[in-house]
């Protein structure tokens, strides 16, 4: 059963069980899933910070763009999951001859790739929502400042958790040039990401 | 219907929507109960950092422990919910009458606890949970070093979550030596648990 159809009791029991899934990378994307839920919530909120159309067409954007970044974060959580059973189950391949060896290998760094381009996503839109989340805490009824604050933080969980996926994952890609490429958009994204949460959570105190 | 039987495709949709609850209490102890979870998983793998039988000690310890933190943070996210909902209701109270007035005003204050007592518990958790991260973090298997990263930065953002929501309530409560004594054990805890996570994150990095 998918994990979005699996009760909040069930999913937290799946978590703290030995089996391989679902681990943290499923658990990073429903970090942010949950933070960019909380922003899209304070965007459809009838208050606003000063009550001006201003507010209201800037939350109105945010809340466009948050719509679309919830959606995908909220199908990363299983499709984390799928990407991690690929890599498990491309390691359990036979290895006898050379022909099933070369087999083995080369299924291995697809799903690799797959394990490590689902969390690159996620930082991606963890980011795209943090960008967003300063226009929400500039905009956003104050009544709601700790509720963007959470978002805030959990949406830095969600992508550093990310982050430490692409790592553990991209380490083991023979693919010199995609290795490169997906650590410097990582780090990158990290640093912009950092850069927006902190503005955002200045605003948020701004009384 | 509780959140814990809800689906987690459904509890998202809440969670964006602009209905009071739930917000940001429910999401921040969310995020620590799918912290303690993840712990709690590395504990019960089958392989440790070294295979000794010291590790297989410490993680079963640590797994005792984690057990009763888990169940306490998920029990936290419908009892925020339930507890915000409560002040809602408080100032809803009828104030035509002094006698009226005075009865909202009693019952404003004990909802405001209430809504101060849940998240004051998931900052203590959270720190709990964190100071067991370092037993995690020096005894479980190497190869879910990115769960447990994972899982300490879910639970820091679920005490930041938590201290942002105990910040926002305690201020509107009247009980000067109550206020004081929620800040000074909020800000302790705080300190202490974010010297417990950058532990065990120094652990995590060690090969």
């Amino acid at each position: 059963m998918a994990l979005l159809d699996r009760s909040l009791r069930d999913l937290l029991t799946a978590f703290s069980s030995p089996d391989p899934t679902p681990g943290g990378g499923s658990a990073a994307a429903l970090a942010s899933a949950v933070g960019a839920s909380l922003l899209a919530m304070v965007t459809a909120l009838p208050k606003t910070r000063d009550g001006t159309e201003e507010n209201r067409a800037a939350l109105a954007s945010a809340a466009a763009v948050l719509a679309g970044i919830r959606e995908q974060l909220t199908a990363a959580i299983d499709a984390d999951t799928a990407a991690y059973d690929q890599v498990v189950g491309a390691y359990k391949r036979p290895k006898g001859s050379p022909a099933e060896q070369a087999e083995r290998k080369a299924a291995i760094q697809e799903a690799l790739r797959a394990a490590t381009d689902v969390p690159l996503g996620v930082v991606r839109l963890s980011a795209g929502a943090l960008e967003q989340a300063k226009t929400v805490a500039a905009h956003g009824h104050r009544a709601a400042a700790s509720d963007v604050g959470v978002a805030v933080a959990l949406l830095r969980a969600g992508l550093l958790g990310a982050r430490l996926n692409i790592e553990t994952n991209v380490g083991s890609v023979s693919d010199a040039a995609y290795v490169e490429a997906v650590t410097a958009e990582t780090v990158r994204l990290s640093e912009e990401a950092g850069r927006a949460a902190g503005e955002a959570e200045a605003l948020l105190w701004v009384r």
